[in-house]
């Protein structure tokens, strides 16, 4: 890292290169030596000290990002993948004093390119120029872990609008949560306009809905219905908030929610199932004028009787992750502990270890919901600064 | 009529009982006698001018309401349909001074209870009693020409929230269209939130499509596209404002679209086609963040890319006609002259010719768009008046 | 109480008459008889257990309501105030099927008239028919205590709009805060847009200011800051959320307040103290953008330097009370137990004593706050019931 | 201008220095030489064709930018200011693909750091890093001729999210009134919501309020009203789509507005006109709910009656000039000649002749409303590039 203009600190060395992990074949992870990125206007350098595996780093692992947009195939060169992370940091580029030198933040995904229609209206997250950091024109999008490098490895840059400050109480595990439970938030009160007192089902307890039932309740919301196919996870989410819970191999989940709203079906449908009829279902669960959010990205196309939505004044929006500043509003509910997100929180592992746990997150072994894995020199460069 | 705390005017008499057409079998209308209602509290009673036939009247005729939620079968009950008309304030219920005996209005069609969620939202066509005006508990919700008795007849009993005062310059053919430029105009602007300078696509020249591009002219958009498979519809989308038409027979809509707007795609759909694949091709005509207006009513379930939608932020929202005080706001952009909705009225016939009439729009005999039947009457009772 | 469309139940005797405290002369209230009134369509009637007593009710009972437009005089012409009530539904006027005999409900002020431009925007606390329930044109509007009888009484008559379902745990009393936390959420969320992880100060720590902080920590806001001039009022402020205090005899609050933001100021300032330079301060305390919502009624007009509102892009709004069924929310977090409102409820008296609970609500006797009368014989009438 | 990664075209050949105005002492002018600057990332070179001048570059000749935030004395520190003025690409900093050398564009004066809360959340005005482009840490906040050079010269950087593209058929004397109507603009729709068919009152016939009342119409507000003191300038209103005038000299403008509307009041004041009681006046000319968008900037504190805005529910809101790309809409209806702006251009100078042309801007010299001062080789250096 050479930079005349980016400040660091004795205490936070920075090596001139770091191990990474990189996607090698379709499938297949490397671990090697990559020059530590520096940090541009606005950006910042985290020392990665924790990440969580989402469903869609095995995606991306195995397929390619799922909005390839940079052109071409992703593999054999040197992409890090890898996103819900959390660190310290620990070099600031020009024009950066929102964050010191060893503030411990958490991160969210997409930094808007400010420029386009949608970062003027604050939706970074839908930012026309998504993708376009690289080529003849540089618009400055990041989306780390989708489309410039991720979390999988030591130290990665970040633009300031993608970090947020972290309690001292909340535990490096807990922090990799913050961007889930955003993604909620978002979809739930920045984009539904969801306010006390409205009532919620949640469909498709993994980590998104589980944190959907959690935020739902933490907003008011009454009553939160989480409907699912295991129980384990179902209890999970009663732990997290929701009032009922609903085992659609066991009643028919329409029918259910009808019944636990006096017949007149709710105001918001979270769908993180991603099952086949699961839309229109959503719809049938609604009242007139209800909303759906559409959180779950079904590989095949799903008949879906528009009429029915007309009559019935229902809207639907889809998600592509937190948005809005959401994560920071996440972080004060959690750092308020109005919910414990650690629940979805299963299986660490070291960061050397990233296959295994990778494996562990996509077979669901012994029940994994959450696997983290770690940077175990933490603990020795922490104490390095002190 | 007989209330003791009605208002009348000798002007205006009104009888005991009028014509009306109610249906009989599917398919079949009778010209009956039928007792003239009386307008309770916030209700008016409207001497009938015009009547605007809407395609959902054909469908009505031949099946029943399309939400028909009064239980059972609507024929041969003397059901009245009819619901897009205009006329003459000829009687008022009890508290009524906003409209005066000898006003003219027009019409929008729900009348909300005014006691649940969405009316108290302002959402009132969205009202969670919808159709429950008979029975034990009348929720007062009133749908004219829907749940309630209609338009193709001599008076009608209208909640003043229905009624929009008209100009003078505005001819009763051109007042009967002022709800559907007002279901454009909701779609746009309540709901969607467009703003000057946001584009539009409009699929679909049939009514709502064409003074959907009207609108969205008159609100500012820039460009304004419409697509259809008629060159004669298309042309006439272009005097009413649309910027570029593709005749979707000759031309990919989806790339020509994409050409127009440079690459970026269009912020707003209206999609007013029905047409299968019309959903996933208007979310392909979008920027990430826009925004789909359902307008149709598919018969069939339409196959859609759920994936698609969430990776590009993009809502879909249904509209089941007006709402907001839209067409208050449709009343007053007509009233300014700023598009001609006349261009899409056709044909004019007798009351007494409403099966003629209904021919024509369903056929659409010599190119029929929009017919409208007008009760002949009106001139020997607006004579005396004077 | 006689109207054959009135549904009532054996278990709920409704006597013809009851007890009422009624206007004399300004200052004095007198205890008459009345005849109980007889709800109409789409009110039910209610059986008064427990009011709280308001700062509005002192003023009411000393100079007349706030906005007389009843015209004219409301003195010795039996007016019954009081507005913060709570009690059981006895009886059902037409229409009515959300509510049954024997739910415990509490109360909001504002009945719209569901009919003028506000209403249909779902602004029912800005009717602009505000007052016209009386007179040629009823229109419906009612404010029970200020421009309709009020609840210092045994029955009253409610619109179903204005009522809410409480919680079995809840007592009465707690109940009776209710509409004052719902005042305070209305000026948050409904109008004001607040969103979890905003920042808040709250200058007044009377009962909507004590709530305001409660309501604003329920809903995620942080920092929430408090201001006062009693230390023992501020000490409440903090059990009930505030996260930090500011005794503004000790030190300046817009300074204390840039302190504990780190120099940015706070997003928004709920003004309820009504102290001469409060505007101008409240403006110094927000950020750029930043919102006042001005819960207080100044006696006399303020200073305030306009181009400093201009300057920053501040807004200011006005809250005449709750709004956009806002209550229903902050019974929601009630019941959730995320506040405890009874922390402001001080004293209780038998409503035959109201004039010396109105005493101590005055006076501020013994540190009162909130002052709580009761209907003495709901105790034997509820036993009757079982 | 020396950077290797700005882009530049033979046809627009820049040059090394550039003749410009800057402060010299308080109310004075100097015109010296001074380097052309560079344009950094997402920033553009423009020349300067023309710029109209603005009350406030009065107010900044004599006194200084309103909110003099850079710390100090802005005299003798060369200092150019002129913020409405229009012009030609003539070269690129790196990252900009949205403009062309060649193009033909206005600005509009704030550029947000893109960092701060409100720049994330699409209201950029209110910045919380304004003025922050200098020092230490450059947070890339601009505001051209307020805390960054302006236009009174020939060629000034712009942040490509200053730009507006301008159609062919319009002059560059219209171009440079855009940035008016687009802060009436942000006032009436972005901010305050308005939608055809609300009623609406501008106080106050300086440019803001003329182009206001013509963006009100152009909207569909029905009725607008102008109210202000000089004949002359309430006939341009009136040409420029005002409905009503009313010449405060000769009739209470509240008494007025009221008989107008029937006695309902309105929807919105814009106050422009700064007077004493303005706001007072304002909140009584409105209905219940009704809102008041601040644009002037009153040299004194004013009294207020707060308790009038709380007991109607009123909303005030200040603007600091344009706001969420409302230029761009601005422009829209410009280009579709929704209204004439150049009604409010009287007349013309050369940039040499800028002190006789702020002469008579602030002396209203022959009635001057807008004067406009061009660039003199503009014809020559468009000849040079054909």
């Amino acid at each position: 890292m050479q930079a005349s203009d980016v400040q660091t600190h004795p205490d936070y060395p920075v090596p001139e290169t770091m191990k990474a992990w990189v996607l090698g074949d379709p499938g297949e992870l490397r671990l090697i030596d990559k020059v530590v990125p520096t940090p541009k206007k606005a950006e910042v350098l985290v020392r990665i000290d924790a990440v969580a595996i989402c469903a869609t780093d095995l995606e991306i692992i195995a397929h390619g990002p799922p909005a390839m947009i940079q052109g071409g195939d992703p593999f054999n060169k040197n992409f890090t993948p890898g996103h819900e992370y959390m660190g310290t940091v620990v070099a600031l580029g020009p024009g950066v004093d929102e964050y010191n030198i060893g503030d411990r933040v958490t991160v969210e995904i997409h930094a808007g390119c400010g420029q386009c229609k949608r970062c003027r209206q604050g939706m970074y997250t839908s930012c026309h120029n998504y993708g376009k950091n690289y080529g003849k024109v540089d618009k400055g999008h990041r989306a780390n872990g989708f489309t410039t490098d991720g979390g999988f490895c030591e130290y990665q840059v970040n633009n300031v609008n993608t970090l947020i400050h972290i309690a001292d109480s909340m535990s490096d595990e807990e922090a990799t949560l913050v961007v889930t439970a955003g993604t909620s938030m978002y979809g739930l009160t920045e984009l539904g306009g969801l306010i006390a007192g409205d009532s919620v089902v949640v469909s498709g307890p993994g980590p998104i809905g589980l944190l959907g039932a959690a935020v739902a309740k933490a907003l008011g919301a009454q009553p939160v219905i989480l409907t699912g196919t295991r129980d384990n996870r179902l209890e999970m989410g009663k732990r997290l908030g929701a009032d009922y819970v609903i085992n659609v191999r066991n009643e028919d989940p329409v029918e259910a929610v009808r019944k636990l709203t006096g017949g007149k079906g709710v105001d918001f449908v979270v769908e993180c199932s991603g099952a086949p009829n699961a839309v229109n279902e959503a719809a049938k669960m609604l009242n007139r004028g209800g909303k759906i959010c559409l959180a779950a990205f079904p590989s095949d196309q799903a008949p879906i009787d528009i009429a029915y939505l007309v009559r019935n004044n229902i809207y639907l929006y889809g998600i592509r992750g937190e948005g809005k500043s959401a994560t920071h509003r996440a972080e004060a509910f959690m750092r308020q502990k109005r919910f414990d997100a650690t629940v979805i929180h299963t299986h660490t592992f070291d960061m050397e270890d990233l296959p295994e746990a990778l494996r562990y997150a996509k077979d669901r072994v012994e029940d994994a919901i959450k696997v983290v894995v770690r940077n175990k020199h933490k603990a020795a460069l922490a104490q390095a600064a002190e």
